[in-house]
């Protein structure tokens, strides 16, 4: 049987990790009048929140037996492993029926066990990681990548509509898959936007006038167009961490070496940004690579 | 003085090299009411361009002494320094005042010497070599990167205009260098796209709902959109020759050596390109790359 659609007045939503993404997430479902439980490892974190009329939960499990659909997006496969799998964790406290989605970018394999194990336990499991950055998650146009049950996808997909929007890539661990796929395009892309800048810099070329002239044509990308310009302008800020971009590039590496697939791109950007790292620039923006090419 | 815009009816244009590109190009300059003058070392391929009316000449000192402006576009820099700087070539040929036009991609030291050269002489010499490929020629939408004098530049917009759009880059040599900071930037990312793909197709991805969820993303690019598709149905149709790509590399990493770039993407799609052409794959297009990572 189809589970029934989640919407607002009849699905209390909870969501655990309320941080850069998460926190504009949550909003957005409580702007959609649902109901909001939150849980966060800083409570201060959560305060915007709260003030617009999200209840407090103190632990993990707390949201859990609150909560019809549970969303997480937490910072490292460890984290999710602890809060899904661990001691009073949501596996463990949630009712049968509920709906936990963890929208964190984390281990395939590891959304394959949580969804075996929920699903034991009368749960339906998400992955349902994110592309769309800190702007994609203020401004509701995250794009989503799913992965698990169908019936389970179709009953959440009102909640999606609330990030932005949603593609079920396939069984569990698919949503995982699609994201590490979409940072590997970025890892080779980014090789190329920091070289042929730094390139053009050394030429004693108008960076202005490159960009006017490769920018739609077959050279073209989001980075190029997106990151060219603040790393030409020397701006590191971070929109997204390069500890961050690490931790995804080591997933789809050590998934790439599974599958016997060679991808020595994604190999030397993970080692470049590993330079970076150890040079103390983990919470730099991923832009500074072009950094490490003007050194 | 600023030299007089060329124009249909004053200006003689001649063209050398009518293959994928030059062809259709050639065209436009004769559709624009030209008169054109053209020379290719096969006379076949200028067939149709005769039958519409073009005259030919036996060689390209026939073609410099005939015409106001000469446009070249041809192989390889040793070819370019052939019809330039050799016995009989244009610089030793043309007329003083004469506009000569290199839109190969060639070597910025080269298009440097050639613009020296021709100075001497009283010629105008620019480098205007182009991104787009065939699909750009026949429709006019070539991107092109200019480099040389501001003068000559502007008389030669109306000409330009037949072929796309055109941005002077800076001084002689700077369309070349641009031309190569484009070529770098689909080394790097061509790597993401293919190692993307092959993940995917690894993971047991749909690779169509994938490029549904990312394509658009960060990770979104030209030939994410453009090629993507086409390495997915196994297409490795020539658009662009990997032996021609492999040229533009060198000259790119030769060049990068020269400023102490350490552009080691760039290498790394050049190692990779360099064994698809030793195992006889240099006349397949450039998103037989995938192909690699699918062996």
């Amino acid at each position: 049987m189809q589970p029934l659609a989640v919407g607002p007045g009849r699905t209390k939503v909870g969501f655990i990790g309320t941080g850069i993404m998460g926190e504009p997430m949550a909003g957005h479902v409580l702007s959609a009048g649902y109901e909001l439980c939150v849980h966060n490892r800083t409570r201060e974190k959560a305060a915007a929140l709260l003030a617009r009329g999200a209840t407090w939960c103190d632990s993990a499990a707390g949201v859990a037996r609150a909560c019809d659909v549970v969303v997480t997006i937490i910072g490292y496969p460890r984290d999710v492993e602890a809060v899904y799998l661990g001691e009073a964790g949501l596996v463990e406290s949630a009712r049968p029926g509920t709906f936990l989605v963890d929208m964190t970018t984390s281990d395939p394999e590891l959304a394959e066990r949580i969804e075996r194990e929920g699903r034991a336990r009368g749960l339906a499991c998400i992955d349902a990681p994110v592309t769309g950055g800190d702007a994609g998650a203020r401004n509701a146009e995250l794009s989503i990548m799913a992965g698990g049950d169908e019936g389970a996808f179709r009953a959440l997909e009102p909640l999606f509509r609330c990030f932005g929007s949603a593609v079920l890539q396939g069984p569990a661990g698919s949503g995982q898959h699609a994201k590490l796929a979409n940072q590997i395009a970025i890892a080779g892309t980014m090789l190329g936007v920091c070289e042929s800048l730094a390139y053009a810099r050394r030429a004693g070329l108008d960076p202005e006038k490159l960009l006017q002239s490769i920018s739609r044509g077959a050279a073209g990308s989001t980075l190029l167009a997106k990151l060219g310009p603040r790393m030409l302008a020397g701006d590191f800020a971070p929109g997204f961490y390069v500890k961050h971009f690490i931790k995804d590039m080591d997933l789809a590496l050590s998934q790439a070496r599974g599958f016997g697939l060679d991808a020595r791109g994604l190999a030397l950007a993970r080692a470049l940004y590993g330079e970076l790292d150890a040079s103390g620039h983990g919470d730099a923006g991923t832009q500074s690579l072009f950094g490490w090419y003007e050194r």
